[in-house]
């Protein structure tokens, strides 16, 4: 049933849906044990573990403070044909508060520039998803099982990338306008368009342009601002040289 | 906190976004009893109960044959700002399979022609969501509980307007497309276009156009083909009135 969709494309794919969509579907367990499914923004961690930022006032976020077994469905954008044709992965784990949102809230604020008007509310806090698991469905037949480990990027590389993060992502935005059209277009197979980064992390750099977004990742992980530099460099030039082939 | 959001509204608004949704998220209990959240295209039953079409082979009719708690997440379509900004109504029930889906069948593949293809595939079958009770946010504020029975239309309502609806349908779409036009624009304050019914139901007609879709409710609810052209001809009388006005 399953073809050409091998553990690592499912786990790239996979990293690409969480890091792409604007929101998804939180599961939680209701008071009564039923699974309850809710609308929530997201955004990812410089680990790319999914993050959210929830009032205490929502069913769903007394769900959690009671169990924190909880699961988030992310699903590619809308089409005008049969919706389960739709990629889309069910991520599960367990939700932690963060204590001290401090990056993830900048990264949150990155992609959701409207949250600015509540991120600080005093009913409002950042959870993240620990994935223990995911189930990812591209389409009829593309179906495959991904390790929690395989979403994340090795701890050891988020240390420096994340302080390195916001300022490189408003250096491209400044400076690289021409990187990140040729990265989004050419290797990411997105529309043409005015492509910004909203993220960096250790493997990939994930970029939007309206309502459209797209992850294009590195050939290799990268740990610190030199690789990250030469990985962005060495993805810009072959789009460069595939584009003019085209 | 909550403006102008009474039982009544927060329960039509409801029944709008589960009867125009084309697909929810479903909540299910998976074998470690995590809540899990799936993508699954839906439709609904003709006294507006929420009906799914999925696989045997699939992770959520695995769960659901485990234990039939379920949740459908409908959220209203995608914007350009806020995420939160959407209007989204959480369901919330025991799922059911349908042991002889006529009726919901014949619905299901008005309202996804595509599923033509699979839909009597040995693995694939009809589910049902019992709604016990439903959570709506309709933005920031406006937030409200809705029961079960006041998503759906009255039993003896159904009975005959099962045998009329699709035929009704047909109808509208051959002969009345200026009264669909009126009924989903003056009424629906949908977008201009060429809206097509895909379903009648004892409490409203939904109509669609490309991705786009739109509920309108009658006065009163009807339960045979008489009352059901009054409610439609004076739902038209009075959007040509109204649209006249503007």
């Amino acid at each position: 049933m399953v073809t050409n969709f091998d553990g690592p494309a499912a786990a790239r794919l996979a990293r690409a849906l969480i890091h792409t969509a604007r929101d998804g579907a939180l599961g939680t367990l209701d008071a009564n044990g039923y699974p309850n499914a809710s609308h929530v923004a997201t955004a990812t961690a410089i680990d790319g573990a999914p993050i959210v930022l929830i009032s205490q006032l929502a069913n769903h976020t007394l769900n959690l403070g009671r169990d924190s077994r909880a699961s988030l469905l992310f699903v590619s954008p809308d089409v005008d044909g049969d919706t389960n044709t739709r990629s889309r992965v069910s991520v599960v784990g367990e939700a932690q508060r963060i204590a001290e949102p401090s990056h993830e809230r900048d990264r949150f604020l990155r992609r959701h520039p409207d949250a600015e008007l509540y991120v600080d509310f005093a009913d409002f806090s950042f959870w993240r998803l620990v994935p223990s698991h995911a189930h990812i469905v591209a389409g009829f037949g593309q179906i495959a099982d991904v390790a929690g480990v395989d979403l994340l990027a090795a701890a050891d590389l988020c240390e420096t990338l994340a302080g390195v993060d916001s300022g490189a992502c408003a250096h491209m935005n400044e400076d690289h306008l021409d990187a990140l059209k040729l990265m989004a277009e050419v290797i990411g197979g997105a529309p043409q368009g005015d492509w910004r980064s909203y993220a960096l992390d250790p493997l990939g750099i994930d970029m939007a342009n309206g309502s459209n977004a797209v992850r294009v990742e590195y050939d290799e992980p990268v740990g610190a601002s030199k690789p990250l530099i030469q990985a962005l460099r060495t993805l810009t030039e072959r789009a460069r040289q595939n584009g003019q082939t085209i």
